[in-house]
């Protein structure tokens, strides 16, 4: 018999980091970083991992909008799933009633991102290679055959589609190789949270250049002052080789933030993420021809690859920065990174979070493979949290991601972790609520 | 002691409409029109009803997500609620850790439009007026501290939103007096749903025409010949006076609309609705600018005034088609009419669904009297669904919508009608499932 998915489940997972205010920023001041987690299961006892990440409450909404897409993967064929990863993200995201939640959007979206992944994830283990591997040896083809052109064409076409990942064909052996030796470059946010005081800060830059890391990044947008003392005090504390990006996390409007980052400037900062609300792209286009050569970057927010297209196309962002669990999972990410592609614009995924490093490296290394064939100007976000909770966490060294070996996605989370952070059940939660 | 909110119940209570095709469309073949309902009830006595509006499957997680969002609610002093409408609306939407399930779209601000409506209807209640007259005998300086401008200052700044309003001020009682003796113009979608025969959207234009409408809409995007013919058929039934507005609900890419559109040009249709994804600000630009002197229009499912503002700033929209539980209530809405009046953009409401049009009368005829001043090229969608169900439901004469006079926004359900449709333990759906 054909082996079946029997069975998702799902998991309210959270963990209690508003305690210590690490992720603290302008708009997000007490997370309690958390994983809606899916499990799949097959008849031939596989299974894969995936998860929808938020910072806390809420979380239950979208375990509930997990629950209401399982009907969509419980009882399909492996062979018929995996057969066609492109046309069963199109049914995750067209179901005729469950559009209407989004459509592509918020909570129903970043449930379809969470069991996409889970499937990308079997579909690893399945094949035995991680999944940048996996896609990395697809053929042009069948990459494009993931991607939903529907709402691309106008700025992408399946042939452009094609082009581009034929043209990277020749050299994916040889990058390859470099990337298991060398790893992908990273840079760090540990030092910059919001909460942390002057002198955290300062260590931590410090320890993040010792470390090997060649780009750090500051949280700013509450206090202007502040905004500027911090960056004085990085800025003297790496020197000036050392990339500082900084990121406002939406807190300004259009015209605030360019008169916002004037005044820091002289502290040269690399890139300047999100510096407005993530759905305003006209509104990125302005900031981006005032405030050059500071660069803008947007994208963990950013709902789907209908944004993203005219993001590139109203030239409003010089650094792309897809997230793992916002848009429709690893199936979409794969336009994306075609799209990025297609307007020459560098790729630095957004991470931290829970499991979202352990996720975005294989796009980041996909894209260096078989994509844009590059990592100049090309960074992973890394942020030194909740990696122990992993199965298969993240290795860094030098300030590079090294390749991951381990089958699959990476975002198996270990049964105790799961058990002690259950919410609202879990030890964690018990001993404090 | 001060009056409190005490409790806020929401209910799952769905429509079984897919059964007769009623409200079928390109992307919605079988909806079941459904709402998430909501009741808060005051320790003095007083109830407020809002909803927010699904199409079947996925209305639980919408309940989930009312419901994560009513500790922000229960417990509020009812006066300072009342008397800070557009502080309470920004706590809804910027909650620190539920803000990153959008932020400000999809499931996460539907909820929120749903908790608005009912205290808005709560306002109207306990002031003893309609809302839409509750809106319109507000100064200038009330209606300005309803909206958020974070996100808009680029395009409509307090001073300007002000200006407005005061501009309107002189004629507020004039209009009024009018709205009461003639109503507002309505336009019928209900002869044209895709599921209908021929035979069918003939009669139901015909008589949409002996009822003194002048504006029908047909649902476009499927099969093309079958566009091309109904809507022969219905510019013949209806002669070359009667506007003929179509709808494609997001059925095609930017190109592929213009195609589409070329050959129903020689039937003169008045606005192509929709024509595109609902996020695709630049590309219904696009589409504007070749199809004139076709006009387009969207809205019903654009998820915040950061997206109608960039619709209005880059030129993509003829008429603006606000929706009463899409963006955060009335509230927002109060934001997004300012934004279009600014721009002067006509505003027609997308209505029908579940009580949509009960709740969208008072937005326009709101704007009417103290807001655009106008109601040249405006008109409210009527769609003869499911009014019976309603306490208040609207009264349509000659192809207009009477003004209501029941104190509150019209979105309270008749208690047997939500007994009957709970789902899924109410009887109408203990028979079929």
């Amino acid at each position: 018999m054909t082996e079946q998915i029997v069975s998702l489940d799902v998991t309210d997972v959270r963990f209690p980091t508003s305690r210590e205010l690490d992720g603290s920023d302008a708009m997000n001041p007490e997370p309690d970083y958390s994983a809606t987690y899916v499990t799949v299961r097959t008849s031939g006892g596989a299974e894969g991992h995936g998860l929808a990440f938020t910072i806390g409450r809420g979380n239950e909404v979208q375990a509930a909008a997990v629950s209401a897409l399982a009907p969509l993967v419980v009882g399909q064929s492996v062979p018929e799933l995996l057969g066609d990863l492109g046309a069963f993200n199109r049914r995750l995201v067209n179901d005729g009633q469950l559009r209407w939640l989004g459509p592509s959007k918020g909570v129903i979206h970043m449930a379809a991102a969470a069991i996409d992944n889970a499937v990308w994830d079997l579909a690893g283990r399945i094949a035995g290679k991680p999944v940048w591997r996996l896609l990395a040896e697809m053929s042009p083809e069948q990459l494009v055959s993931l991607v939903d052109f529907r709402y691309l064409r106008d700025a992408l076409t399946p042939e452009e589609a094609l082009d581009i990942l034929r043209a990277a064909a020749p050299g994916r052996a040889e990058r390859t190789e470099h990337l298991l030796a060398h790893g992908y470059p990273a840079y760090t946010t540990t030092p910059g949270w919001l909460g942390y005081t002057d002198e955290k800060l300062v260590r931590l830059a410090k320890e993040a250049v010792d470390d090997g890391f060649r780009q750090i990044k500051l949280k700013v947008g509450a206090d202007a002052e502040a905004d500027a003392r911090r960056l004085r005090l990085a800025r003297e504390a790496v020197g000036p080789d050392i990339r500082i990006a900084i990121d406002a996390n939406q807190a300004w409007g259009v015209t605030e933030a360019i008169e916002r980052l004037r005044p820091l400037a002289p502290f040269d900062p690399y890139w300047i993420e999100e510096p407005t609300s993530p759905d305003d792209i006209l509104g990125h286009a302005a900031i981006r021809r005032a405030v050059a050569p500071i660069r803008v970057a947007t994208g963990e927010h950013c709902q789907n690859q209908v944004v993203f297209k005219q993001l590139l196309q109203a030239e409003g962002i010089d650094i792309l920065q897809l997230d793992a669990s916002r848009v429709a999972g690893v199936t979409e990410n794969v336009a994306i990174l075609l799209l990025a592609a297609k307007f020459g614009v560098p790729v630095c995924p957004h991470a931290g979070g829970v499991g979202l490093c352990e996720m975005v490296q294989h796009l980041a290394m996909f894209d260096y493979v078989a994509v844009s064939g590059t990592t100049e100007n090309r960074v992973i976000e890394y942020v030194d949290h909740l990696h122990e909770h992993f199965t298969a966490p993240v290795t860094l060294r030098d300030g590079h991601y090294l390749a991951p070996l381990t089958p699959g996605l990476g975002a198996e989370l270990h049964p105790a972790s799961v058990a002690d952070h259950r919410y609202p059940e879990g030890p964690v939660w018990r001993e404090t609520t």
